[in-house]
């Protein structure tokens, strides 16, 4: 399969990168890494890119931003970043995305464990995450062409301990290893509209 | 208790008006019916609400818009929509209103049966309602003077069925007075970050 990996540089991306470049040949997406650069929050940047990459069989994104931050001192500036970045930059990759598609190819967006087990400053990545997994199970009625749609919702990563493990007291992390294989379950298998849950 | 219950006058908010009138002071608020007229996508409309109003003890919302329409006809605006109406018109409610609650006051947002269980035309429904529901789980961690949140995330509702029963069929709708149980269940009740499933 030809598969466009978006975030393919960062603690996710490089180890779905690690578990599916044996068997298929990886386009890596980057701001500033990788094959080819795209932003995920520019719309004409995400058609610019599927232009360069050509049609695919399946795009995984593992990119996103979100605030995170005292609820506090969070109005809807704060939640618009979220918002535009991880939520409607991975729902565009699809939405654009699906005109340059193979048949049957699949999207797998990434969120995370925070829309079911909260976190102090968590408030935005919740509600992405959220959104994601609801948008996921939806769109999976409606593409055409045999496409198929799933999410990865990880839990946080050994990797990224170091910089998110005072956030994360008390989660069990998992090696990004472990979370890469369900990214290839859902592009090499046959499932749509799920949610694959790494906690 | 002073509850002010935003989408007074809809298939919903009435219901729940009819529930909690007969022990509680209601606020009525609407677009353009009511004892006092918001419109949730304009914050500054919003405030201008909270300082009308005054103090007080509870807000339940059941408003908020949403485009429906064929996922294949949808692009970024068509999601705009609801990530600025249903979801941003209630967050900012909670974001702009905790200002102006009393100690322990608690917030209702409404969500909806489309987060899990999804129908054609319904992608953005969906994605909105996944994102309050994991909203109100990770506000509800931070929210200060013992202020509370909920969601209600009601089925569609038997007094809905003639405008929405072919997107709905063979859902098994509820009166929309079993759905205001629901939200008296958050006013009046002592949990938070709960999502009541009326489904
Ligand atoms: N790390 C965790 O423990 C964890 C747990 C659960 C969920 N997640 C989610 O997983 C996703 C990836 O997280 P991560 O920790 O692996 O991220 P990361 O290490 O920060 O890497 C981010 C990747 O995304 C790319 N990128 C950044 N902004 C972009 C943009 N605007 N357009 C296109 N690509 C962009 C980066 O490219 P450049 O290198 O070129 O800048 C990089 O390849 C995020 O959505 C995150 O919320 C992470
Ligand atoms: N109906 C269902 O079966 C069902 C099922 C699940 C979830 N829901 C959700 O429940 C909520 C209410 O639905 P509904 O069917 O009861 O709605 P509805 O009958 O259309 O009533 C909408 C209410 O919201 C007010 N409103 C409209 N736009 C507003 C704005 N921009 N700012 C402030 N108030 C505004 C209206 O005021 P005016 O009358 O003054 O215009 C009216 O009171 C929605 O979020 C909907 O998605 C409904």
């Amino acid at each position: 399969m030809k598969i466009i990996l978006v975030g393919a540089s960062g603690t996710i991306g490089k180890a779905i990168d690690q578990e599916l470049k044996v068997r298929h040949e990886i386009i890596r997406v980057g701001l500033s890494s990788g094959d080819l650069q795209a932003d995920i929050t520019d719309p004409a940047s995400i058609r610019a890119l599927f232009e360069k990459a050509g049609p695919f069989d399946a795009l995984i994104s593992a990119a996103g931003k979100v605030h995170f931050g005292a609820l506090a001192e969070m109005g809807e500036a704060e939640f618009a970043v979220g918002l535009k970045d991880k939520l409607m930059g991975q729902v565009n990759l699809v939405l654009i995305g699906r005109e340059f598609a193979n048949d049957g190819a699949s999207f797998t967006l990434t969120s995370g464990v925070l829309s079911h087990d909260p976190i102090r400053f968590g408030a935005s990545a919740s509600m992405v995450n959220g959104a994601i997994d609801s948008f996921v199970r939806s769109a999976a009625l409606e593409l055409p062409r045999g496409m198929r749609i799933n999410s990865v919702s990880p839990t946080v990563v050994e990797e990224a301990l170091p910089a998110y493990g005072p956030y994360f007291r008390g989660y069990k992390a998992v090696p990004a290893a472990e979370a890469a294989l369900a990214y290839a379950k859902s592009a090499e298998g046959a499932q749509t509209g799920q949610i694959y849950r790494v906690w």
